[in-house]
């Protein structure tokens, strides 16, 4: 198996909402007419919206209707950057749970929940690098 | 926000079980002597294994106990590459929950669970291109 994601799909309750969401933070959907599956080019992979219930049908699992061990992260280049986001996050819908601060691993981070309440944090790792076309590289 | 994923974490019961899992799949960690949180380089961005508990705790969740909503996927350049990647998982210890067949969007998929029931489906998609690099492109 390579060491890889290609996709990742969001489950989500109200299409619209949710791709009003990320639309808001500034994410552009492949197919601007796609009103069954959202799908975003997110660098090397996917981020898709899909309806949750239809998702846990397709990936054979029950829903617990709540969170179910799976976080996302989006590294940004400073720490005025995370808080940045996170405005934008709140000013878009979003939930922050967590505001920026110092981490214990020595990074700065906070996190927000987008509208089915999946997290996202939003950090700066200074051991990471970001490339130029947003990869991020550990140790730099 | 950029329209891309850093990290995603998966939380797990047992650190060591879940690395095993994934190193039986052909995965190498980025600190072969981590053993607190385990990063997987994968093309432009990370994927890290870390306990469940603390990873509620750090995104601000409850945790479900169960699927939260979100489901992993991995591309590849066929369905008998499906197929194979299944059985790979498979003798890893991973939870065949659907076999490899055609799929109602026109390609060929088939998921497993991992050790934690994080879902991973494997897919065949011909409308999608991969790349050299193991990336996916939306429409080819």
């Amino acid at each position: 198996m390579e060491q890889r994601v290609s996709l990742i799909t969001l489950g989500v309750a109200d299409l619209p909402r949710a791709r009003a969401f990320y639309e808001a933070l500034g994410w552009s959907p492949a197919d601007p007419d796609a009103d069954d599956v959202v799908f975003f080019q997110a660098g090397c992979m996917v981020v898709a919206l899909w309806d949750r219930a239809l998702l846990a049908e397709d990936s054979a699992m029950t829903d617990s209707g709540g969170w179910g061990g799976m976080t996302l992260a989006q590294n940004v280049g400073s720490p005025e950057q995370v808080d940045a986001l996170l405005e934008q996050a709140r000013a878009a819908g979003g939930d922050v749970r967590r505001s920026g601060a110092k981490t214990f691993w020595g990074g700065y981070s906070g996190l927000f929940a987008d509208p089915d309440g999946h997290p996202w944090e939003v950090a700066h790792n200074p051991f990471w690098r970001l490339t130029d076309d947003g990869s991020v590289v550990i140790g730099g």
